[in-house]
């Protein structure tokens, strides 16, 4: 397919623009996806060299498309308990949470993070899907007292190892005794901000979430201009580096099809919870009966090759076990690795399987995940 | 925005791919939009030469995009009447009916065609949000009796005045006979179709609902075989057709922060139907009250000038009156055209009003819709 011109892609008003949209076409954005229904940019050099920027400086990324959904009112606590297995009974206010949304029959609707802003007012940092209506769905069956909205609330992620540095030259000294996965309502020029310690990287970073989009453009120009001592850039969250550092990506590595437990993603389920949630039962069943396909890292054999446009069929012995989800060529690695979800007994490490790509059979072998360990660094 | 160079589309797995994508870029779809998280063609020559061929021949869409919500079980009927204030008493099996759907403060969350394939089965043929979440949220949240699910179905659309001439040569006589808004589950060759009188133009046409997308390139293939002899040619939703022909798109002319009556969808809505829907209430007080804001047409001064990006603000003597939802150049008018989105006292025609586009204020005034009414052809 590489050898094929590639599509341009429509920009009509349906696709939405983020406050930050004018930045990143000046900016010289060369390529976008929609999520959300909104526009994202995927990278300003090249991939590889947008991921170099982020592993050895720092970057901004314009990700305003994990939309908030807020929750509120007096039932608002009881619906976010039940919308994920996780446990929330310790959630603090200021605090952060990746909280798996599930389906009656475990699926994965989402895998937002949770902000709690009050006792009774949550937002929920979206991955690709309409949980507005999922929740507002749910709401009104069970005839609950909360209001639920999408607010004026657009993210940036300010991540790379030199992120901290920015931030404390923009904000002071708090931002840099700021716990992972805490956040504070802050503003900055009078641009009013949550800003937390989060970010979809392995390197380290913060998330300032503006809450009025009239201020985007003044606040992409503030933190690049602060960020300009440390060559800062523009960029995108990296497929290239999220694979290595073994972070899924809803809609790629995951769907409404899949459980938690088949994509490692069984340390957020609290089963036993003293609050309900949806789909308890299945979960517990899937749980004490096992899965019969989880999701591995890969390694691929061969020289440098393209990420996966669509799922790879991948086969041990000719035989079926599964797909590719998620392939990339680790430029710190250099080593094609792929996210892969397979057949329960094609899930260890073992003898080499055979991924069908468009380039023809390559050889792969099942490796633990992460590929990289930031902490190993 | 048209100096700037047009960014590429990121293809990546989420962004799913429709059976007959591997057909589109083959047949060389040159730019591309994400739909219900799906790949989908936009243009294929330009979409002028597009449109033409729409308006004079015959042209084949992959509208894949327009994903199915299948709902059925014993509480099926029940849950699709609470969807839509539509009143479907009457609904057969075997008719389609254009349904939009409501939320309880009257908000649009989609607008798609319904098809009553039994008395307890039906398809939601969707526009751009995830109505399958909605649906599972509410019957969950309800207790209702229901299955809900994404079928493996995927429209392609036969579009044009010559569109009939293919459809007989495919399916033969009946399929004339099929009248507007009727559909017939039949096959093609051992391929498992719902054909549907039906589609989004007013240039005439139908809908292959492919129910087995192993057989999409080979279903492709069979119709542009057969549409050779009248010069089909392989296009897309047309932007400019349909803006000429009134019909609109959700997303670009209505939100979930739209009601039915502003967009001119009230002849949908029977307020006083027998079964219960969500938002009746809502619906009712605004009907009384009458609406702030009006969906209008727009004819806009000037040379030939590109489509909107964006919203582009409206004014009155510089009073904010609204903003143009979706702008075009009519060829058959050979006028710049517009759906806007009014305060009601500018929704007649009257004085002048101002729009502010990217290249400047442009005098428009108001018109009746639809600009061209093919039934006066």
């Amino acid at each position: 397919m590489s050898e094929r011109q590639q599509p341009v892609i429509g920009i009509v008003q349906r696709t939405r623009k983020s406050p930050f949209f004018e930045a990143t076409r000046h900016w010289g954005a060369k390529a976008y996806t929609v999520y959300n229904h909104m526009l994202m940019p995927l990278y300003y050099d090249t991939p590889q060299a947008d991921y170099w920027k982020l592993i050895t400086g720092v970057t901004l990324w314009d990700v305003a498309v994990e939309r908030q959904v807020e929750i509120s009112g007096p039932d608002a606590f009881h619906l976010v308990e039940y919308l994920t297995p996780r446990d929330l009974s310790r959630c603090q206010v200021g605090q952060c949470k990746y909280i798996p949304l599930t389906a009656e029959d475990g699926g994965l609707v989402n895998d937002p993070v949770l902000l709690r802003l009050g006792e009774a007012h949550f937002w929920l940092s979206l991955a690709d899907s309409d949980v507005l209506l999922w929740a507002k769905g749910l709401a009104l069956g069970l005839g609950l007292n909360v209001t639920i909205t999408e607010p004026d609330v657009s993210p940036l992620a300010v991540q790379g190892p030199k992120a901290q540095l920015v931030m404390a030259a923009l904000f002071g000294a708090w931002v840099e005794k700021l716990g992972f996965f805490r956040f504070r309502e802050t503003e900055l020029a009078g641009i009013p901000l949550v800003v937390a310690r989060s970010g979809w990287s392995k390197q380290g970073g913060f998330e300032l979430y503006l809450r009025d989009s009239r201020y985007g453009e003044q606040l992409w120009d503030m933190i690049m201009a602060a960020g300009q001592a440390y060559d800062i850039a523009p960029a995108a969250p990296s497929g290239i580096e999220r694979i290595e550092s073994g972070l899924l990506s809803y809609g790629n590595d995951m769907t409404l099809a899949h459980n938690p437990f088949e994509v490692g993603l069984g340390a957020y389920c609290d089963l036993d919870k003293t609050a309900d949630f949806i789909g308890r039962a299945t979960l517990r069943r899937i749980k004490a009966e096992g899965v019969r396909r989880q999701l591995v890292g890969l390694e691929l054999a061969g020289p440098e090759r393209a990420g996966n446009e669509q799922h790879w069929p991948l086969y041990y012995q000719e035989v079926p076990s599964g797909a590719v989800t998620s392939a990339t060529y680790s430029p710190r690695l250099q080593k094609n690795i792929a996210l892969a979800i397979v057949t329960t007994e094609r899930a260890k490490p073992g003898p080499p399987l055979t991924v069908d790509t468009p380039e023809g059979l390559v050889a792969a072998t099942v490796v633990p995940l992460p590929f990289i360990d930031p902490s190993n660094k």
